[in-house]
């Protein structure tokens, strides 16, 4: 897997920035370590973990991942998924459950056309293997990703949901992709949420979110709200102009 | 999964038939089973064996069939593959090796539109776990069925390859989509020019616009800013009640 010079050489080099796979809260090593070998197949390398209920290193996952050992070794691990996504641009949520939330829900295959047309890095979100992703970390992300399924029998498992994303992803990993270069990418996430928790600061002031019993959805509405317009870094940067600006005095004519 | 006439109701009516799977000399019960799980999944109902290693039926296929388990006690075993694909017009051999065989090579995708565009009854053939199809089972077949895969790591099981083939079939075969009917249209535009002459408003009590040269320039990139979300109706409502509590005073606890 490693060349020579130490430098990764298991995937084929691509020009847009590959996407990553975050597994939040995964419940089994074993299905970690599927996970691995679903996505090496199709060239994704990049995995990270938010509190995985076992801790990490897991030794179970290195016997599944059936030789994509090189991802788990370099697995990240986070306390949360916003950390997780904090440099990525596209977050997409993997679900099957009707929620509702108001955000758009595309396919494996629309996913992947949106990945190539945009420069930014994107995230694939995977919930726990029983329950799947909870509202507060569909929030987190613009977008829904639903696998198209017999609405009979709906039974993807965690590493089965991740190569079909991952499958998708790589039809159109060798080709150079015409980038809209004068369209900013959406703003990295760490930016999104310095301006959802300048938001809440000063709404918190004001006892926007009291009483105590609303405070969680009407938190989960405003994070919908401000993620959706997937504003880029000097949007996002005006946002916060404007919330500093109600925030402090008149400001003074002249200096 | 059967409805009161006896019928099988398990998948959606297609018009075209659908693509049989063809398992040659199984090794494992559960890799058949979870085969059958892969299947149904994309609605894929019949599955045919041809001399499974281990007899059939096989006690440990049902467990990995995660309720599938309708396919697997329709399953039919034949002797040869040529009998098992007697009735089938298209015939895909699964392999990732080269073979000297000219046959046409083509994806789960191109499979996939064939199978639409030929009136006939397709199979998907897959071999055993350990060393795939024999020359003389790719013999058999019209085309042969490669998963574009990273080339320094195939290591598709035979599930996964199962699934990536019916879920290319499944694209065309009107599964159920997922549905927005929980996104709302933005809202009209009288709407939006209210929430955009509210910032104004708050922000010229801050003296935000002010240098008068600057004013325009930044009423412009505010309107846009709050133009691109395409907030609807009750979004717009919100971010109105965000505005009405940043200009109020304390919201006061109690009724």
């Amino acid at each position: 897997m490693t060349d020579t010079n130490g430098s990764d050489s298991a995937a084929p080099q691509f020009t847009a920035p590959k996407p990553v796979i975050v597994l939040v809260r995964p419940q089994l090593g074993e299905n970690i370590g599927k996970a691995a070998r679903a996505m090496l197949n199709f060239g994704l390398t990049e995995m990270r973990l938010v509190t995985p209920r076992d801790g990490w290193p897991n030794p179970s996952a290195g016997p599944a991942a059936a030789g994509a050992n090189e991802i788990l070794e370099e697995a990240e691990v986070f306390e949360s998924l916003a950390e997780a996504v904090s440099d990525c641009t596209n977050v997409y949520a993997t679900t099957v459950r009707k929620r509702g939330v108001t955000k758009p829900v595309v396919t494996p295959e629309e996913a992947a056309r949106e990945i190539y047309a945009e420069p930014g890095r994107s995230a694939f979100v995977f919930g726990p293997e029983r329950s799947g992703l909870e509202t507060e970390d569909v929030a987190v992300a613009r977008s829904i990703l639903t696998v198209p399924i017999n609405p009979q029998f709906g039974s993807l498992n965690l590493a089965q949901a991740v190569i079909l994303c991952a499958y998708e992803w790589s039809k159109g990993a060798g080709l150079a992709q015409p980038t809209q270069e004068d369209v900013l990418p959406p703003a990295p996430q760490d930016e999104l949420e310095g301006l959802i928790g300048h938001f809440e600061r000063l709404l918190e002031d004001k006892n926007y979110f009291w009483p105590e019993t609303r405070a969680e959805a009407n938190r989960l509405t405003l994070r919908n709200l401000l993620t959706k317009p997937a504003w880029n870094h000097l949007e996002v940067r005006t946002m916060r102009g404007v919330l500093s600006t109600l925030e402090k005095a008149r400001r003074p004519r002249g200096e």
